[in-house]
């Protein structure tokens, strides 16, 4: 069984994390900041030193290429991003990207030759970022965000996207190139940590993602009455957050009973006027649902509102909503799925086969290659923070089920 | 029976009302602002023109004396406050004092002659004001605000109370001599709006207060883990914002089967990290407890906190607590409160006998004089707004009460 070699990828994990290194212990590198620039250019300089072709597109992914011998067409991608959440960990993202790179290095050192191309993508900007983009260059290259939108864009210090992008070697101009890119990019695999604890719970190493999650968030005022909390007796009120409270707990129930991975969060609340002597008038707050099926989510979505109503009549409080974001679960490809299944159970690997609650670069990706992706436990669920961690066992397990499936899709795959 | 003028107290708080009139319908009128000065200015003429000996203590209280025959000792007190929250209406501080003008007036042109003194008061800056002093001219009256304290407030500007006591002829250096006016203060009768319900619902225009409620707040923090709201299952999850969210209706809950008049709010609140993608990690809020009996409200503050431990142990939440206000209940005179409810039953008035909910003046001359309140009927209990109303006939009903109530006072009181 070829394997990659730990204490490589260990050390490279470590030596990435000291860009951004910040003084509460975290990772602070978002996308074109110092920190970033300098990363790019150690990541760019390793990629050249495997002998890799480098490009780096309009809106500044890395992609670094390892011939094949031409008899398939086309790449196998695989990779992830190197920005970071402010104060964030050292795993997420530059996990999947320096596994990529261990992957490669071990395919090059024991002289396997591919049938398709093998790239690595190191995406620009990830993660939530001042300029209200995240996924920003997965989104940008398969075309979900058009020129003029990202050509418009700027940051809260009035920063052009465009001027940033300059910084990086990515170019405003050769947006429209990327299009022309598509066609090559066959098949994206992703590794990233799991951010949750359904592996740790299953005490599983690995999981093989076979959906990412569908977003749906609604904005909702419930307007009851503002009163004198000591002249206003508990029967003559209509107090918009208790209201609230017990429509809370209706998303938390209505979503606990559901057997699929769906959630449901109240993450955003704000109290109106918010004085101690006075009952709530007004409460606003956002519900976000997840889920990796659309026909659950609208069972459930209508099953809280049909509660939400019963409360509101009850408490003659007034309710209205509007709907924020809908975005559709994304099923992630059937046969790379199995492929990458089919590699675990070879090498005796117990993994779960999950859909993955966060949105990934992998979401976007779909839409134009043959895409799936492989989460590594998270311990104790944490991420984007200084605690996030996954043991280096767990690391080599799933790196290895990577590297076999990778293997195997490059000879099973056109 | 000797009865008020109706139409002359309804035109003086018509005319009142224009002091201060804002653009949004309603009063604007806080303490030692200008609306407030020319109100004092013509309230001081008025009450000299009924030929008062008026006398301005050092924190701006407004009395007005009218000398009795000397038989007993002491003074009858009646009035309120002329000052208003912003944006206010018309009844709440006004309709007491002007309704102790027109007694006082009616007393006069009735050729009636007191055993006691009859004094008319109007406190300064009941309502919450920028100086963070509530129901300041009585607190400081009776001593209850050190001359330090005092001598050390100042507003949102920076502005010195001292310096703008000065304004309406109060004065820093007089406040040690307020101490001294206690003992001639042996009576003290107010009459306010309800501010609440409880008359309407049971159909009645008056009620004689026989005690002001207690005050309990407590500032309550719960600690969950802020999570990832999307990889978090929920089972995985410590949400403070769900456990807050039972917490609320167990207070909802316990305060509504009391079959006393306390009340418990929770109005002020606020979630952290408050975003939409994040499980709530904390959620910080202010429990409020109003009741007319201590021990009630001590049960009920137990009893809550009791289910909030089950909560907080059941949902591995943390929760800490810090009491911010534990004002006791004030019962006022008996003797007083059964004289106006013979006075009431005397002259057919049905009537209520209620605690206070709201803290008024009254509550703390209660220290120094026998005191008693009567509330008028608010309609659709609302107050601190323009829509504050309550109609003539309920306020000629009450003070008809009144009047014929300091009438037996004066006779039956030492």
């Amino acid at each position: 069984m070829l394997q990659i070699q730990l204490p490589r990828l260990l050390a490279a994990l470590d030596s990435y994390a000291e860009y951004g290194r910040d003084e509460r212990g975290g990772i602070t590198r978002p996308s074109f900041s110092p920190a970033d620039l300098e990363v790019r250019r150690r990541f760019i300089k390793e990629l050249q030193d495997l002998g890799l072709d480098i490009t780096i597109d309009g809106i500044a992914n890395i992609w670094g290429k390892l011939k094949g011998n031409g008899k398939k067409k086309g790449s196998i991608v695989i990779g992830s991003h190197l920005d970071t959440v402010p104060n964030g960990g050292k795993y997420d993202g530059a996990l999947g990207t320096l596994v990529a790179k261990e992957i490669i290095r071990t395919v090059i050192e024991n002289n396997i030759t591919f049938d398709h191309d093998l790239e690595i993508v190191s995406f620009t900007a990830e993660e939530s970022n001042d300029f209200g983009l995240s996924t920003l260059g997965s989104r940008a290259f398969v075309g979900k965000l058009t020129e003029d939108e990202l050509r418009m864009a700027t940051d809260s210090t009035g920063l052009l996207l465009s001027d940033a992008l300059q910084k990086v070697n990515g170019d405003i101009e050769r947006i429209h190139e990327m299009a022309s890119m598509h066609e090559e990019k066959r098949i994206f695999v992703e590794m990233h940590i799991e951010q949750g604890k359904r592996l740790e719970s299953n005490d599983k190493s690995v999981a093989i993602i076979n959906s990412l999650v569908g977003v749906y968030r609604s904005k909702v005022t419930v307007i009851g009455e503002a009163n004198h909390s000591g002249t206003t007796m508990m029967s003559h009120r209509h107090d918009a957050l208790t209201a609230v409270s017990e429509m809370i707990l209706a998303v938390e129930q209505i979503c606990g009973e559901d057997e699929t991975d769906l959630v449901g969060t109240v993450g955003k609340l704000e109290v109106l006027p918010n004085a101690v002597n006075i009952v709530p008038g007004q409460v606003e707050f956002v519900l976000e649902i997840r889920g990796e099926c659309q026909e659950r989510m609208d069972q459930v979505v209508d099953k809280i509102e049909t509660k939400w109503n019963e409360v509101t009549q009850r408490r003659k409080v007034q309710i209205s909503q509007s709907i924020l974001q809908q975005q559709k679960p994304t099923m992630l490809d059937e046969e790379i799925v199995s492929i990458l299944q089919n590699s675990a159970e070879r090498i005796s690997v117990p993994y779960m086969t999950l859909p993955s609650m966060a949105v990934h670069d992998a979401a976007h990706m779909s839409l134009i290659s043959k895409s799936a992706m492989i989460f590594v436990k998270s311990i104790d669920g944490k991420s984007h923070c200084p605690e996030e961690y996954s043991t280096p066992e767990d690391i080599k397990i799933a790196s290895d089920v990577m590297l076999n499936g990778i293997l195997a899709i490059d000879q099973q795959m056109d």
